[in-house]
């Protein structure tokens, strides 16, 4: 069984068609890893790409596209709703299979030094990476932005954590980082009152006192005018789906309110629904490793 | 995503380590396959392997084992407990990923005619391969088994699809077919009686009236004094686990028996694992191949 390490790069145009396909033109040819998926948003003008394969492959092919989004984006010339402060916005790494937090740790940090090495951007390290607490969080490393940067990275606590006080001059600066895989799930309901949403999603968020690795809103689903428990489950081995789904159930009970069905929103690694089935089928001793014959193939 | 074809190849040596090491040899070499498991029982004197790879891939080891056995297998001198009719003595093909039956079907023709035409092995087809209904079931086939073989043949109705009437001297006949992926699935009961496991597996199995795609039967975990219903899924697509894992809930409140665990024994496809998880967790429009992480990378 070979070792899986996901990549979502985020870059800072999603506009230019020709920048965005010499992007995935970089991303389809690196060795050892698959583009499973990329999108673009003209108003956020940003694409994010999901890449996965070998940790070296993708530390490679992280690095590649780095190189390519800075020769070609120029955040001097950016506008978008979306934050953002360098052409290579975010690049975390998600251990998926026969490796762990550790190693994509290690990785972050191998390719934040070489982006800084090779390419003169500085970068920081955030979330499972982030060498103080105050780094964990992005939105808190990205505070300020582009134009705000050159004036943060003088301040003695925001030095970067590989490079000079001082943003590459069209790239700005990079966030590398490690963190555990991202499950959007979704729950609807039998109900068209919002309120019930918004009061199961408080108690079954970490915020609320809920689960440790969800993170949970409610929202209407309009067009067929029921209410939905939109979350992010953010470490699906800490806090299995089966987990949420069934203390919805129980909450939503209170209101006499029914799950009418879910949502699972792009890509989610086998295991996190896995577990789900060995759960509710009460399978003992699964080894899903040994005994899902797809893992001897990948 | 690549397609993958499971092969389950069952040889007549069970004992002589050096031919079972030059077996897997083979197979641990051919490209494009990988060899997920093998086991030999000396009793039933018969090496079971399990492969998993490229159609072509696996066909070319399905042949190149066959090659090896007829070589090193001398069924005239061959003792047992299992009934067996040839030095390889089934060959089942299985459609896992982005490939179907009818593929396995063909990929098994050329196989049956390559081991005629190199190895003047004859081959009978069985399954889904099957001429004709009465060469389906494969116990049928190799009735009479390699002893009553050379007579069988000279039967009207018993010609090899692929051969002469006539035994190879040594390897005698194979079997070669396309067959369903199979998911052996065990529910444990919260009961020592085991007429209530007896009762509830003729519910559920199709010769019972119950799911077209299962066998089951009951039988008493004796170290545990719980009985089980043993289950043999062989179309997992055609009759979802969850779907007799309910009808055994259901039919066991007939006797306030709950469920107290299940097993899944060996290996299985993960689509049989992962339909589960969509139904339980009601998921809407689950699209595996394009949601499964994983799927990108086989």
């Amino acid at each position: 069984m070979a070792k899986i390490v996901e990549c979502v790069p985020n870059f800072s145009e999603g506009r230019d068609r020709a920048v965005i396909e010499a992007l995935v033109q970089v991303a389809e040819r690196a060795p050892g890893v698959a583009l499973l998926d990329h999108s673009s948003d003209a108003s956020h003008n940003r694409s994010v790409f999901t890449m996965a394969g070998s940790p070296e492959g993708v530390a490679e092919a992280a690095f590649s596209l780095c190189r390519e989004a800075g020769a070609r984006i120029d955040l001097t010339k950016h506008t978008g709703e979306h934050p953002r402060m360098g052409a290579t916005d975010v690049i975390p790494f998600i251990p998926i299979r026969e490796t762990g937090m550790e190693e994509c740790v290690a990785l972050s940090k191998q390719v934040a030094e070489r982006i800084w090495n090779e390419l003169r951007i500085p970068c920081f390290l955030y979330e499972e990476s982030a060498a103080v607490p105050e780094r964990k969080n992005l939105a808190a490393v990205r505070k300020g932005q582009f134009e705000g940067m050159p004036e943060k990275l003088r301040r003695p606590e925001w030095a970067p954590d590989y490079g000079v006080r001082a943003v590459h001059p069209t790239a700005g600066v990079t966030a590398v980082g490690a963190r555990a895989p991202l499950v959007a799930f979704n729950v609807n309901l039998g109900t068209s009152d919002l309120s019930v949403a918004d009061a199961i999603a408080k108690t079954v968020r970490a915020s609320g006192g809920g689960y440790r690795y969800c993170k949970a809103i409610g929202v209407m689903l309009e067009g067929r005018g029921i209410a939905q428990v939109s979350m992010n489950m953010v470490n699906h081995e800490g806090t299995p789906l089966y987990r949420v789904f069934e203390a919805i159930r129980a909450v939503a009970r209170r209101w006499g309110v029914p799950i009418v069905g879910s949502e699972v929103i792009g890509l989610t690694p086998a295991k996190a629904l896995i577990d789900c089935a060995a759960y509710y089928l009460q399978i003992e001793h699964f080894d899903d490793k040994k005994q899902v014959l797809e893992n001897h193939l990948l």
